[in-house]
């Protein structure tokens, strides 16, 4: 029997499904979980399964307190012990999504936070999307993933704070985005990898280029708080 | 009952579909509209909707004088007041876009004009795509949307500057162009997005880069005014 | 009735269609056209008709030697004269090729020779890729695209040189290749713009990069003259 | 009659099929190959002919040995001699791309090993992604695509070396990848293209930037050795 409900077996592979139409990873690169809190297990994709080959009912059920795997024969991914930290660390998130796409990579290769360089970016992250300090030895030597997901929390803070700041880059590696679903979380990884692509362009016609204080605001408010008046929510299917 | 022509209608819609198709925005970073001069109204892409899920009929209709939304329960987008102001200034044009398109925006976040380096840009630009000024913030604080309108009309000048300077860059935001109609205006951001990726590749190979005036005025002159020889504009279709 | 073999109209027509398909070019900016030495004409795609909405019957017949339309209600490509002139001074050419693709602009609007950096551009090319001299006031306002033409034949040469070096750039504006057939051509204008993306890109990682004189020839000589030894030309159908 | 198996041939074929749909290479300039190490043959890409006129059947099986073609009319790819040495010196291996995709060849052009930035490269390679000497101007004159296989031979090593760094970059030229298979080949074709570009991306914003060496570790044996963890080979389709 698959364990893990229909609903969010579809939410979950169809978002996994988005990073190869979004160019956000190549091969197998790349993969989204999303939790069912009440259940206290999250389903992910499998290690090394090709998104074409990807199917609804391969996704991995895991227990979100033990991260054991909850049932079917396939590994879950390598990166499940990260994601797992932040549904631990972060009470209202949904999904996660974590992709080697190019120019996020590009940042945290160079380890450089990603500025806010202009309304793009202010318009969902509420400054720069930062990029973690590099493990030690020991930290890669023994629970590798998890101790990934730690410094990503160590940076972000507490569930408010990953509310307004959505995502992060690990250092030599790359960026980890999260939101309420999902679709959020890997629409937060086309943000990050837009905003990336374009502070990288910025960077090279001015590199002393900024975002006023001001600006930033408006537009983090526009989309969030009491005061957001973007977007037509029951409009929205897609 | 629906409000506005069914030309229009169709108009503003197929103009929105090329932003997806022509790449010039992630998710639903840029909007179209179109105008009805003598019904005192223009149509624009509700808020936050994707293009995917985008109707003809979810056009929203807003009246030119007012800002009032005619019909409809969808919001318009949040960038309506802007579209407003530009319409009132300039009684000449029929569509205006507003992208987020990667190279554009590279410029506006550094601050920078986008130079005429080329014919590719003096055949449509009669100068170089220009940068606003940043907003205060009292002019973020309040009528943001509108302010925004206006330091891009301080910018460009009257109806008759328009017509030969259909764009202009936002700073630390992205472009805004316009046209006689929504298809013109559409073509104007796909413009102005290909010659930011060429200028700022020509800049990396040499960044005192010109283009000589009188190869300038040649260029613009073949596509404008009363010598114009560009074109076959009846066997037009699409 | 039309003017022109079918089997030309339909190689020009396809050769058009590459522009687009290979993203040499946004909207309407680029052409081919196709010879018919013992007809004295050559045809050529009409001004402004997007490829969309190019049909093989759309294209103009243009004479040889007189630059005259010699059918149709449709005018010839604003470049029709350049190709004139190419047709005039070379004998052995086929088809030509104008395009605004990104990266050879960019070469072009540097006023830059794409330097011969590696075997993908040798092996078409037998040394850099010319940017031609600035057009003076004089040549700009009248003749304009045939002293366009003329300042490319300055810089090649004769018809054995042109078989050489089987593209050129015009300083501030963009690439012209040429070859035996439209179909020629038009792969020459994907190489252009090829080698120029990876010359960039070599020259941001080394300016100094060169490529060695001995390994230069070896390549042009795998693919030309009598000891070349690369294709199947029999088995090659599109 | 057909010389190789049916296998090999579909295996070969779907794996050159890549090399467009991947973008790593432009018009004719890629070719795979895969061996039959019992049949003392491999199947390579004819010369010349383009990825969307190739059949299966077109694929030119050549003598491990001699280097003779065993059947059919169609000239090998001009690359097969390369090919031939790497089988010969490498008993593990299955299959060989060769490409000139471009940012792998913009390092090639540099003269520049791509460096390890990140966990994208560390994944698959055990080191710098090496460029070869220059041939000489005698490697060039006689042998000279035999020679380019021996400058890589004495670059990466033995078959175990080969194993931990499937690829290398040809001086002036471009990246050749092997595997196991040749659809592994292409992958490793796939991942020096987009660690390449990464890498480009990276040292514009840093030119110092590194990866330390127990984050390197750390990640090539999660993939290689009795350590590994990562995949499910058995759900694996395409």
């Amino acid at each position: 029997m698959t364990i893990g409900s229909e609903a969010l077996r579809q939410d979950v592979w169809l978002a996994n499904q988005v990073i190869p139409k979004a160019g956000l990873a190549q091969l197998t690169w790349g993969n989204v979980s999303g939790v069912d809190r009440d259940g206290g297990y999250f389903l992910i994709k499998p290690s090394g399964v090709s998104y074409d080959d990807l199917t609804a009912d391969m996704l991995v059920p895991v227990d979100l307190k033990t991260g054991k795997v909850l049932g079917g024969d396939l590994r879950p991914s390598v990166d499940t012990e990260s994601h797992r930290a932040f549904y631990l660390a972060w009470p209202s998130i949904g999904g996660i999504t974590h992709t080697h796409s190019t120019n996020a990579v590009a940042f945290a290769q160079a380890n450089r936070d990603i500025p806010v360089l202009g309304t793009t970016h202010a318009d969902t992250f509420n400054g720069p999307v930062p990029v973690t300090r590099g493990l030690t030895p020991e930290e890669c030597a023994t629970d590798y993933e998890f101790n990934t997901g730690q410094v990503i929390i160590e940076l972000i803070g507490d569930d408010e704070a990953a509310a307004g700041m959505p995502g992060a880059l690990v250092a030599n590696h790359g960026p980890f985005t999260w939101g309420v679903s999902p679709k959020k979380s890997v629409e937060h990884a086309i943000i990050v990898e837009a905003v990336a692509e374009m502070a990288i362009k910025t960077l090279a016609l001015n590199p002393d280029a900024f975002t006023p204080q001001h600006l930033q605001e408006r537009h983090f408010k526009r989309k969030h708080g009491p005061g957001a008046y973007y977007g037509n929510p029951g409009a929205t299917k897609s």
